[in-house]
């Protein structure tokens, strides 16, 4: 939003003509954009952001289906299609509340369902459709959950997973989320969360290396702490067994489907789209965005060379999604340049953060922990050297303290309900023979997968 | 349509700036939205709507691909992009006309291709372009050609179902659609189709539940009783053996593109875009369509799991379907709860309903008839909850007037066919091998399905 | 851009407005768009147009995915997301400068990486943000690479195909493109490449059946012909043994993904959306591209059916593509019907053409060169049956100087590489265990591809 211009700037603008400005003014001004056309261009950036980023839900399923073994495929299916859903409705339910509404310098906003106007009766000087708002907000809300699923695939049960996702995406999210965002950002009498408020420079994250795709990595690894590795992938020498996914030409539509909304997920972030200089601002974004994702995938393409003698394309995917999570904390201010290496540097992060993981036993199946959570933190620390408006220390201060809270309070909601259920993993029987058969009842592929009998 | 503004609303503001009216009005006016805006505005709505419609038909393809077994992929996929070609074409050629021009208060309209103006010779007054209404109504009349193609799957032959799809989107479709949207909706002078000016209230329907979804959905039944189950669904002793889909992540995929889809389906529904008004009815229909599917997700997830002990992911994924169909109707009105509530008992319907359809031994692949038809009615009787516009008598007299038109006609039509193909089924031997091998002559996974082998 | 009006001309008539011209102009000037407002239409056009655009990225991939045997799909995947990601970056370093700036009705333009303003210093006079353009001309050079790397799959070593894709986007399609898109095409004093300054008739190719389509195309043709067929596919009779993709619904998702992506394509070309007239253009565009693509399949299925007995799914996919690049040369001028015929004669060229290729011992593994250069050159040449502004011995003179120039300067890149590199091919074993094992590293189906043992 840094460079957005006013929102009241056209009605002033045109409002001078009305009024008889003087007329070199008023030719500037019959150029302007007139209010009500920039509240529907404002509204179609977070109308079309929205389903580029809802989208994103289908590129996380088919990721997620594509790098699990056959035999888990239709429970990552249901998850994916149940998280997005659930998602929506803890979003309407309390999380839009909590993270927008009265935030005002504290932790959180308020408790209950968002009420949206009629049509005609949007608040008079409103730049953006309320709804579209919530759809845009909501979407991102989701996207956090979706990081959480891939994780922890194939060894968690449906049920506890799907209620600690009713609670990532209606308190956590929200909560941690206020901090930074519950500034009622278009309004001039905001809202503002306190780390924004607490320190002389501002907290910098524009679409959320921070805020959102490394909260959904700090959920994710203490998930996989708690709930433990795959059988089979870590022996008791400490080897490492590495374990396929079952189809790479899902795995491969699914980052595309990402990269994709990914124009949504930071053009739309830029919140308004109502003047050259806003439109300018998104395009510039999206530019930005792409060349960071490709900069990520050439930088995991040679150095996967350099190292293994081969090409990995699980790694070529993550590159070109850690590149994305990397120039998410700030699009718009790296010039093209900046912008590559911004996300290169995301590549080289997950090329070797990855092993380095299997060293420490985590078991990451979709390496979503190197993706959304380290890239997340060096996007984010990394804004400062573009934008002058960001502080060092502050971005760190910011990255802790959201990280301490989304870690403790997600250990805490994985722990009851490891009681609340009986134990967050199926047996293991039910591990062996794959979640679709213990779980669903309908195998992903049965006429050609083999499930259980193979890995 | 409800709540737009009427499409002169800008020139009228703009033109009191020029004319020099008192200062207040001349202040809302400065910021209406231009004439010629509102022309791109509202034509931006009709070709991203339609271009989302457009891509559901990848969807269904999907969807299907995944529903059925390996051994009728390839048949699938050349049915879904034959019928969505071959609608294109129909609708130009006679559709459009038939279901919009000079309806006049009738049973259809006009005969003939549809012209389109040359680019700079739009109607002076015209709110949008033509070719883009084009675009997004065409997009609709082949939705419901692809809920066809779902049911009657595996066992017809490609050519009578092709012709099948030429007669029902070229002439089934726009009859019925006449008499609900054959009323040049967005001109003062109308004409209007019989459902419109036979009773007090008006038919409400907001984007089709019952003039695209049931339609599809009672030529599917029609189609499904006439040509019978597929060998091996139901033995003599009525018992069902189920028939496994070959892909669920393909079904998965599909599904979440036409949830994609759908906020072009029902957001482009508004019609127009270039006002506040609009912008923001399209955003709350956005906001509605989501809620709705998220609540049929959750329905059928539950219940499945109360039921059977175990989730479907098919019901899951058609839960979703049901809740978007369920809306369709009227997506507008209703509040985030209502939306829920709506949507989720779609998803109830259809966790019902698949196992009732298999009492009676229609058989029916993808769902496709509890998702559109039976969830196309339910939305649509549930149009006067949340709309005081609509009259559940004529609701009532909507649904049964244009299922008795379907179900007779295509019944008709499926009959003819029949006669002339010498049947509509492939020979039994046909059916054991695949319709890959038997009519098409690539095998969709010649290294890893076992085709006849399996089932 | 023919029908495009002036772009100051909402500046204009609103001036008129402010500078007090009489009441009847001032009544239109008073509907029309705002300079800004036309500004950001422009914009969303670019960046609408362009993330449809990059989405073709996916559907490239998943339809070579589909093509090649299961062997060799981790690999496809690798390609694929590794081009498009080498495309943006080179595009950003030389190509777009090498390709617009400084063209002056020579062959070429400047060297050197392209600099973007920031976005609140766009140009007085701009009429479209300077990085929209940019991205929308980046994913049209990708596009031309996805095209070559179906072609030659199953048989080329990764680094000398990326290397070659390097010099592809980075030097070669941008000189040609020079030559007919260098003219600063919205500027009054544009930069103008020789194609358009030599002759009395300028050469005409709206979105690039010939710029684009074709030079993919014979840069593919020229790789095969160079590296030669896969093993087994000719014996030493000249015997033609088919290989049949390893997954047709993935094949058949690429191409509606490329359905899809092709109304950016297109639509995006009209470069402009800031007027009544560009919109009903844009319209236009979308309903021709859509019914031209319809008239492939359809003339596809049809004659396939009459010469085979059978329908091919493959034919009907290419019948697709085939209609959309046949259409891309002039998607503007033709009236419906003649969008059909000139779509169908697409899809026939296809169906004849496959087995030409064949006859030449030409192995093209997805059928990218009837698509993209038959059908390319078929379009360019029909320019003028709608267009009077075409002329047929310039539309030829063209497409043969794009052809000499491409064939030439891609033999001689691709023998360089040959050196370099040791040969373009694998080894035999490497071929023929597959490439995901001998390059990647990861197979793509692991659990139920039987890679080497098949075929």
């Amino acid at each position: 939003m840094k460079t957005s211009t006013h929102f009241l700037a056209p009605v002033i603008a045109v409002a001078a003509v009305a009024l008889g400005a003087d007329s070199a003014l008023a030719q500037d001004a019959s150029k302007a954009v007139p209010a009500d056309s920039a509240f529907v261009f404002n509204t179609v950036l977070f109308l079309m952001g929205g389903f580029l980023v809802m989208f994103m839900a289908a590129g996380f399923a088919m990721l997620e289906a594509g790098m699990v073994r056959s035999k888990n495929v239709s429970m990552q299916c249901v998850k994916n299609i149940g998280l997005y859903s659930i998602a929506g409705i803890m979003y309407w339910v309390i999380g839009y509340n909590l993270m927008y509404t009265g935030v005002d310098g504290g932790f959180l906003g308020a408790f209950g369902p968002y009420g949206i106007p009629e049509p005609d009766k949007e608040a008079a000087d409103a730049s953006y459709s309320v709804a579209s708002d919530w759809f845009f907000q909501m979407v991102f809300c989701a996207a956090t959950a979706s990081i959480v699923s891939g994780t922890i695939a194939e060894r968690i049960k449906l049920w506890p997973f799907l209620v600690f996702t009713a609670i990532l995406t209606g308190v956590l999210y929200p909560i941690t989320g206020a901090w930074k965002w519950g500034l009622g950002w278009l309004s001039p009498d905001a809202d503002v969360g306190w780390l924004f408020t607490t320190f002389g420079a501002k907290f910098q994250d524009f679409a959320g290396s921070t805020v959102v795709h490394s909260v959904g990595g700090w959920a994710a690894l203490t998930g996989a702490i708690i709930i433990g590795a795959r059988a089979g992938k870590y022996d008791k020498s400490g080897a490492v067994h590495p374990i396929p996914g079952s189809s790479m030409p899902l795995a491969t539509l699914g980052t595309f489907i990402l990269w994709l909304g990914w124009f949504g997920f930071n053009g739309g972030s830029q919140l308004a789209m109502g003047s050259i200089t806003d439109a300018s601002a998104v395009s510039r974004i999206f530019m930005n965005t792409n060349l960071a994702a490709a900069g990520g995938v050439v930088a995991a393409l040679i150095l996967t060379q350099l190292i293994y003698k081969k090409v990995d394309v699980t790694m070529a995917l993550n590159g070109a999604l850690a590149g994305l999570v990397s120039i998410t904390a700030e699009p718009l201010t790296p010039g093209p340049f900046a912008a590559i290496i911004i996300g290169a540097i995301g590549g080289l992060i997950v090329v070797f953060a990855v092993p380095l993981l299997d060293k420490f036993q985590i078991d990451d199946v979709v390496g979503a922990i190197p993706v959304h959570l380290l890239a997340g933190i060096w996007g984010t620390l990394a804004v400062p050297l573009t934008n002058s408006d960001a502080n060092f220390v502050v971005q760190l201060i910011a990255i802790i303290a959201i990280g301490v809270f989304t870690t403790v309070t997600s250990a805490v909601v994985w722990l009851i309900l490891k009681a609340a259920f009986g134990g967050l993993r199926p047996s293991e029987e039910d591990e062996l023979v794959g979640l679709d058969k213990a779980e669903i009842g309908v195998e992903a592929y049965p006429e050609f997968g083999q499930g259980s009998q193979t890995v």
